[in-house]
């Protein structure tokens, strides 16, 4: 079963949301034969490298609460990190562009390293204060989790990988998501958002046991019926019977 | 768009099919957006390797029929082999048990020669009277089309791959197919049996625009709602808004 995860680096409820699937993966009987896949989705595509300003500035400015309110819920959503075993480190976390980090994450999905990249660049987001905006940034994570040094550089360079950030990020518009995280199962079943693990079970649960979908049987004017499928079966082939 | 193709080596509308889906394909603008997936089919699982005197005879005693009738049809078969540019040389033909050439073919799948391996044991047979049946005609035709010798020996010797074989021929019993070939197309649409170029070109045409599938949306009891959905989007973070 294959689950597919649009989320964006600096998106705390898409931290919180994987590790919730993961910890309802970890007690679920077919997690083996489940495979994750990340999909690029930036929050604000046109946002500079660097937002400046910390993050509890930034919150309060948007919502229009005081620094107070604002430092309130970054500490809640600290609070809800620790439940998973995460760090939310909200006093150093500076936020900013993502366009190159996810290019890069493409790169890292071409060499076998998605997971490894995404969960880098979010720790060193969430927990170490980087500036995942920045290419130097960025340069440093990919190599640390993996990737080649040069290659990545190259990357960075240019413009490689966007058409697949865009891509991953229509394929979102077209199934109507405009927050992450959103979770799609077997192409079939959608949870939005950081539910509590007992929905991902249920979910899980749910996606298995419709796993066999029957494809609909294609019809047309040309299309042969049944009577005279050119078919052949455990009995020999259809129209190969001289009889008819 | 990835289109799932089950069927066996000795059937031949199982080649005329794959040979019109191709011609298909060779005039459709979203070829290059298309992966074909070959699946395992056996016709009679319970074959011998040999299944001893020729095509014809075979066919006239499995329907009762004179051996002039049973010629009549496999010149018929021909004809249409002709009309796709394959040759069926249904006097030199030796039927056989193809456990163990779907088996090689999963081998071939993982080295990514799938389609060469399949199309050479299947030219082997019906052109060039291949014991389709015969472990040292598959580990022949196997390395003839690029696979490794002592690889595709160590697969025959034991009984690697065997729930390959098993689980593509339960998918399909799943799907309620008995008879291949069996197309389907991006898991939703099915087209059975040797149909006419045409139809292949119009059941193209229908699973491409209604290829945009939305997921439905996960409900359970558990499940927050909308309203306090735990999820980023390019306006902040919902539950972050410290004012609710």
């Amino acid at each position: 079963m294959k689950i597919d995860i649009w989320s964006d680096v600096i998106c705390p409820f898409c931290l919180l949301g994987k590790r919730r699937l993961d910890a309802a993966l970890a007690g679920w009987e077919h997690a083996g034969d489940v495979e994750v896949v990340w999909h690029s989705f930036e929050l604000d595509p046109n946002a500079p490298r660097d937002l400046g300003g910390t993050l509890v500035e930034k919150i309060a400015n948007k919502y229009g609460v005081s620094v107070e309110q604002s430092r309130a819920s970054q500490q809640d959503i600290a609070r809800q990190f620790t439940e998973v075993g995460a760090i939310f480190d909200w006093e150093r976390a500076k936020p900013g562009n993502t366009f190159d980090a996810h290019r890069v994450f493409h790169l890292a999905v071409e060499r076998g390293l998605g997971n490894e990249v995404m969960s880098r660049f979010m720790t060193a987001y969430f927990a170490e204060g980087a500036a995942i905006g920045e290419v130097k940034t960025v340069q440093r994570l990919a190599v640390e989790a993996g990737l080649d040094a040069d290659e990545v550089r190259s990357v960075l360079d240019g413009d490689a990988y966007g058409d697949a950030v865009r891509s991953d990020e229509l394929a979102a518009r077209q199934m109507g998501v405009s927050g992450v995280p959103f979770f799609v199962f077997d192409h079939r079943l959608a949870v939005s958002g950081a539910q509590p693990v007992e929905v991902f079970v249920a979910a899980l649960n749910q996606a298995w046991d419709t796993q066999v979908s029957v494809p609909t049987p294609f019809t047309s004017a040309g299309s042969t019926g049944e009577d005279d499928a050119k078919v052949c079966g455990p009995d020999g082939c259809a129209i190969d019977d001289p009889r008819r």
